[in-house]
């Protein structure tokens, strides 16, 4: 998904401090104070171009969105969509999701999104799942122990992988849906991914996951 | 799947004490006398027609195969197949699974096929479904500690409610295929109505659930 030769993106991303927060870490414990409210806060982990997270925040403005996208090519196009939408109540990290915890402190994020993260189908690079069990950890630390993770994806073994993965590691699952599109959902806002894949006719699978304990 | 007028299949079990045993309740704990083995012991619940019960029996000498199926009727005809197959490692019950603990001692059982199991699709049947967290329970009593279940279905809404329900009950999963046909799996055993269905083309999944703790 990186985009080439687009050497001014950092910088643009630098020119927005409304939208884009450079230095996350910071913000540590400190995201009520910077969304000026008490409301809930949802993080996307690898929010691509940002349809999501735009759609969401428009839908839900009593709730604050922060979206992770390690490559500044791609997030830049999701702060193109932010810019247009003029939103309060939503923030992008240009960041890597590995740092997850230096970002925020424990118990401050209500819910975790994943859509259609990269599948990363060899088992030598099991490790980059982000639902691999070490980010699972990293999801558990930040989130309220009532919080839970929303997934999506089109991909079969990704899918397969994170059921494993979940109830493996302490989560139950609830809502699993291996058919979104033909189940009955409300307010389901697609992502860039998934239009592109439903409009071909593929299955989009989805569940909801939380740590029980 | 009751067939009718049949009156004589109870009288036809009780013909053939070497495969139907008419008291199990007399075997609890005394299974690996009553096959004079130490072999572990498998039960399919819900065996129907009993087509996985004898294939598997036949894959698999070493392991003793005890199929659980309520109706006389259809159990009749696993019978039949049972008596031209002759293995000495199947046994079959004329039971419902809701009576699993008087069949069986703790720990007794090492694994528990659940195959193509009646959906239940209503919500006030869900008690019915055998993957019901009471089904789950029963399970749990009569297997080893590191025993295990293993679920075929066609059915999305039933798959996707033992998902959920393994998950939330204490049970990790593991090996879970959303088009079993279609992956690389080795020694499957068709069912009845799995051969149905992937006939017609319809996608079969499958899981294997185990307690953790
Ligand atoms: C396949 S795209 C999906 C984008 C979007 N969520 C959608 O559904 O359309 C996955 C995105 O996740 C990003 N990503 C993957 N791993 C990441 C990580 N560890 N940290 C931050 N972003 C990551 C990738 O750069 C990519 O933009
Ligand atoms: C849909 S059929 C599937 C038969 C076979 N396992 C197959 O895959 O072809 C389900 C069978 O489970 C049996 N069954 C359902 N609930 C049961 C229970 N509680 N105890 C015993 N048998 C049950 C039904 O009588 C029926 O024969």
């Amino acid at each position: 998904m990186r985009l080439r030769n687009k050497p001014w993106a950092k910088e643009e991303l630098d020119k927005n401090p409304m939208f884009v927060i450079s230095d996350p870490a910071s913000q540590k414990g400190k995201w009520a104070e910077l969304f000026n409210n008490n409301h809930p806060i949802h993080v996307e982990v690898g929010t691509g171009k940002g349809q999501f997270l735009t759609g969401m925040s428009e839908l839900h403005p009593n709730i604050n969105f922060i979206g992770i996208e390690k490559y500044d090519s791609v997030i830049l196009t999701a702060l193109e969509r932010l810019k247009e939408s003029d939103r309060s109540n939503v923030r992008l990290l240009n960041q890597d999701v590995i740092e997850l915890t230096d970002f925020f402190a424990e118990g401050e994020i209500d819910r975790v999104y994943i859509n259609f993260t990269d599948p990363w189908p060899k088992s030598r690079h099991e490790k980059r799942r982000l639902t691999y069990k070490n980010f699972l950890s990293l999801y558990q630390q930040v989130l309220k122990p009532d919080g839970d993770i929303h997934l999506k994806t089109d991909n079969q073994g990704l899918f397969e992988y994170s059921l494993e993965s979940f109830s493996q590691n302490g989560l139950s699952l609830h809502e699993v849906s291996l058919d979104l599109h033909k189940s009955e959902i409300e307010g389901n806002i697609m992502t860039e991914y998934e239009e592109r894949f439903s409009n071909k006719g593929m299955r989009i699978y989805r569940c909801e996951a939380r740590f029980t304990l």
